[in-house]
């Protein structure tokens, strides 16, 4: 008996053991998504995560190398987590291609509001902070604006497969400038706390797209 | 003759004192409109800003109240030296009103050539960074963005009047669409590295400016 159940109770807990490690990892990373997103990079403290979290003094390099490679978890996990949000918006086939459109941006209007415009967008505000200071995080955000660009134009394309753009829409440079200026939105939000710079450039949008862009 | 000169002597020492103390605070707002445009606020600390420009330990605080007072200070002279930037290009009668924002626009891109994409906007850096934190610094912010949008808005005036823009543009808020998303593309071109944010932002504007906004 004991032949059979040691090993089993050994194998039990060590995979207990590498679950409660992924969940404090994943803790870790939900907690830097809040962190940075609401004070950015630089001044959030490895010790403050690492202590809401739970986790022991010194030990927070057992789950990230570096406070650099955390950084990139946690920007690869929103950008995830985002496209996500996205492409559910994107593949309700309820709503007409731009009405698609329009219902991500209704969504991120009330994520500005319960947050009480406090935190805004991950990656724009990394992007302002650390953009011209450092090349790795550079790279991988605008990767990130990108990857949401195409599947914006993706969603364009739809538009005007239906006639609600014109056929001679540019999609890919319309879902870039749709991105430039939902970010500058999204800042803008920040500091007048309200809605009314992201309805602002919405609208403008709208009008844009549908005329001649 | 030495009831006449000491007070006289007295005087010149105490005004080039006071003209020294007046360049040693210029130097340190400069400093900070560097660190701060670069870095941000946080990640900007006193100590290498009185070290950069050669004050001594301690003194900081002679000039400034505390590093908030300082941040305000910074935020104003920036705010002061780009409104002037915009008058003059504003004020250049011997372009079209719509040139005359070109011109600025111009102008900035050529900034951010200069800092290799690694400044960009102030404003909106630390609209970014402090927008969601410290209501002080937003409202200031904020009213500084608002400031630029009057002076933009005048000259879309400018441009309706001599028939560049249709008769119903809607001056105010094109020239708030205008900011919000030029700050989006000073963010985006730090990621990018290169102006085509700008470019890309600026050309839909025109064509939405001279549409049907």
């Amino acid at each position: 008996m004991n032949n059979q159940t040691t090993p089993i109770k050994s194998r039990v807990s060590r995979s207990s053991r590498a679950e409660q490690r992924q969940d404090t990892r994943a803790l870790m990373v939900r907690c830097g998504i809040e962190m940075f997103t609401e004070r950015g990079f630089q001044a959030s403290g490895i010790d403050e995560i690492r202590s809401r979290v739970g986790v022991p003094k010194g030990s927070f390099y057992h789950f990230f190398e570096s406070k650099q490679t955390y950084g990139l978890v946690v920007i690869d996990a929103y950008a995830e987590y985002f496209e996500r949000k996205l492409q559910q918006h994107f593949s309700n086939l309820s709503l007409s291609p731009l009405a698609r459109l329009r219902s991500f941006t209704e969504d991120a209007k009330q994520g500005m509001q319960r947050f009480q415009f406090q935190r805004g967008c991950l990656i724009g505000n990394l992007g302002q902070e650390l953009g011209g200071i450092d090349d790795v995080f550079r790279d991988r955000l605008e990767a990130v604006l990108q990857s949401w660009q195409r599947l914006t134009a993706a969603c364009l394309r739809d538009a005007v497969a239906v006639g609600e753009l014109p056929g001679s829409t540019e999609c890919d440079n319309l879902a870039e400038f749709f991105w430039i200026g939902w970010e500058g939105a999204i800042l803008r939000a920040k500091l007048t706390r309200n809605n009314d710079p992201l309805d602002r450039f919405f609208a403008v949008f709208l009008i844009t797209a549908a005329g001649k862009q």
